[in-house]
């Protein structure tokens, strides 16, 4: 099992409760792919969504994530980690 | 406290103790302006790496990356997570 950070942009003014329905709308799926969604962190004021996930492959995190409703290409795979 | 993620490009092919001496570097001199790498994940192919860091600012984050010889600009301050 591999982990991946993956990046959102442009997640302006969201809020709390929605990151949590996003998070919720990916761990509704993942399983189907074997992917686990672990940690969501948001930056409102710049938009930005870090997402910790392992999973089988890169392509099987960005389709979870497409099914979800918030696709991302920015996805890297963390080989090392301290 | 606030909670931070940075991000740096460029760290193609770092090894992993590499990655480990540098966020010693952070670590030997973070408690002077109150702040904790937490975490560091690293994609050694496409070269980002991702530090999660406590502390008192953003700019108390960025001074000691700079003061540990690898400075970004990149930096997200994290006020929601799951």
């Amino acid at each position: 099992m591999a982990k991946f950070m993956d990046v959102h942009t442009g997640f302006i003014g969201v809020t709390a409760q929605q990151l949590k329905e996003a998070h919720e709308r990916d761990l509704a799926v993942e399983a189907e792919e074997g992917v686990h969604f672990e940690h969501a962190w948001l930056d409102p004021v710049r938009g930005k969504v870090f997402c910790l996930a392992t999973g089988p492959t890169r392509n099987a995190v960005i389709r979870i994530h497409e099914r979800a409703g918030h696709p991302t290409q920015e996805i890297y795979e963390l080989t090392v980690e301290v």
